[in-house]
């Protein structure tokens, strides 16, 4: 989701105006009108991955939300990229959290941009070392799927659902490559 | 680079206090003694083109930068992503920004964290059209270089340097995949 716009200057609190900048800028920003601090709003990134068991990696990690959104539905582990970590790191970092998986990181595998939210979400595979789950607070049930038991209709988000389809695509080839996709 | 830290809640201007929040969060985070704001800070990402002339993409486009930082250096057109754009949109907003060129998107080339400063970069190949260059108040001067004459010791960021070095690489095997780096 988009956070909430910004109402009051991040380094004074005075309340912004917003307009177009005097520095040559076209897009209208949240300006201070005290401080004349400009606040710039970006997309966030969400990493996660692709945790996979089996001689094949045949089955896939889901993990049912315990929390909103889409509490209930299935995911792969993912969440909000951090300062300090890359965006492997981040993924590893939300595998554990979500997960309590032991895990090897492996390649970068989809990077697909949701642009209706401002999100860029970046997904890795990730080969499973045991199948101990640990899940954290934010999920209720962590368990392994083959492709014939992926719940397609109870899924969290579309990039998600994209990452499964284009993880099983792969795997048919034996092939696993970087992919990329807009969601509108 | 990093932005400055956050003083001031943006929903309701009070000064926050810096401390871990209540909700099982792990990480010290700008939290609003009021309005109970929890602000979070994350990665921002830099996303530009690797323009190419020529029949076999021989020359790269480069712009001499006209604003700090590294300002008189040489770098590909690249800059921040905003919210609304894919990262492609955004990687050719900023080359007809900074370059005012007239090109083709093609694929993803390099994914490049550099955590040190919270950025994620991401370039694309982009095929030029023609060779009238029209920068932006941005670029003092925008010129084709052949490999042999880029000027390697002026280059403005390291993650340009690792793209350009990609580039003529993967030109010499005629594939060009997409490369992930880290850079501390």
């Amino acid at each position: 989701m988009l956070r909430p716009p910004l109402k009051h200057c991040r380094a004074c609190g005075t309340a912004v105006d917003y307009r177009v900048p005097d520095d040559g800028d076209i897009k209208e920003r949240a300006v201070c009108p005290a401080c004349l601090t400009v606040h710039y709003e970006n997309p966030l990134n969400v990493v996660g991955t692709v945790p996979t068991w089996g001689e094949h990696g045949e089955q896939v990690l889901l993990c049912k939300r315990n929390i909103e959104p889409r509490r209930g539905k299935w995911t792969l582990p993912a969440g909000f990229m951090e300062l300090g970590e890359t965006s492997s790191e981040g993924a590893a970092r939300e595998t554990d959290e979500e997960a309590g998986a032991r895990f090897e990181m492996l390649g970068l595998f989809t990077v697909m941009n949701v642009t209706r939210v401002g999100q860029l979400h970046l997904f890795y595979r990730a080969r499973l070392l045991d199948t101990a789950f640990n899940p954290g607070h934010e999920t209720m049930e962590a368990r392994l799927f083959l492709e014939s038991e992926i719940p397609w209709e109870e899924l969290a988000f579309r990039t998600v659902k994209e990452t499964l389809e284009q993880y099983f695509a792969d795997r048919r080839t034996g092939v696993f490559g970087i992919h990329t996709l807009d969601i509108s």
